[in-house]
């Protein structure tokens, strides 16, 4: 079976700083880093203009990056209840640009990330972070931990998500005929 | 002072039925129905085509009813931690859409909502949907509950928030210059 490289836009939802991180690679080969940064908007706005301000941020990098899939963080209900909201609805709005692309979209919980990365589903983020910039061949850590994190999502659906992904995407595919998708989203071919 | 009528939309979000409902009025004068329904989105659809799916059923709303104000249920980490993640995405795609017009968006809480139409922060959901169709003078209590707790929370705007908006939207354009939303937003007059 013939791999070809899969190039991901990683997500680490945030209202005050969203990561973002895109790779490119396959499993068992090197991976090369495409671009890496965070969208931040003021602490002290109101939720819609931050979160609009989140998806014209988003909106650019997918333009510019033209990843093949988005691999999001899955936020859970029961860590950080004071800030798990926001994070929530960062994720909705990065989940909801992606998939008016027709991009694919994978959520990976944050152990997930850790033990594809690190090996250790606990591991800190400073390890996190070394391995990211290690794997990445980078001279110095990315900053803020919000990016090498988003980075390392990215990389988690490398290893992870290849195969899966490209079964979601025909089975999207297939399906498309009866959501309202079809109607406003962009097919894989069109964003060519 | 001159208090005109307000057009407000109010939405009870939620990924299986995103409840929607607009009504006009303004404090101490009856209230008139615009418009009431829901969306709908599969269960068994990936989180990615719901929210797609969410948003243009929003923005045709917002197309079709032309609101002055978009009242969002606000969403608490605490409760119902099952489903709690799907309501907060869908409300930060209604969050999404509504600021991305430059519309004003507010966030109510249930027992705000509640209390301001039945006088009872716990009344139920049946006592709520009463109150709807007297104050609406309908002729049977809209369903499913979703599209009727929508209707309360434009209710409950229209009571609470009339003056509170109109300073929040006079903030919003005394700061647009330093979001990232100016360059997105429509203005309120461009969009007449």
């Amino acid at each position: 079976m013939r791999v070809t490289a899969l190039r991901v836009l990683g997500v680490d939802p945030g209202l005050t700083r969203c990561g973002l991180g895109a790779v490119e690679g396959r499993p068992g080969a090197p991976l090369s880093l495409v671009a890496v940064g965070v969208v931040r908007t003021p602490a002290d706005d109101d939720i819609g203009p931050r979160l609009v301000a989140i998806e014209a941020g988003i909106e650019q990098w997918l333009d510019e990056v033209r990843p093949d899939a988005v691999a999001v963080e899955r936020v859970f209900a029961q860590h950080n209840v004071r800030t798990v909201m926001g994070t929530a609805q960062a994720a909705a709005v990065a989940i909801v640009c992606a998939a008016r692309r027709g991009l694919p979209v994978a959520l990976h919980t944050p152990s997930e990330v850790k033990a594809a990365i690190t090996g250790n589903g606990n591991a800190d983020k400073k390890q996190v972070g070394a391995m990211v910039t290690r794997l990445l061949r980078l001279e110095a850590m990315p900053r803020p931990a919000d990016a090498a994190d988003a980075l390392a999502l990215a990389i988690c659906h490398v290893w992870r998500g290849g195969v899966q992904n490209r079964l979601a995407e025909a089975l999207a595919q297939a399906r498309s005929g009866r959501t309202v998708q079809s109607g406003t989203g962009q097919s894989k071919g069109a964003r060519r």
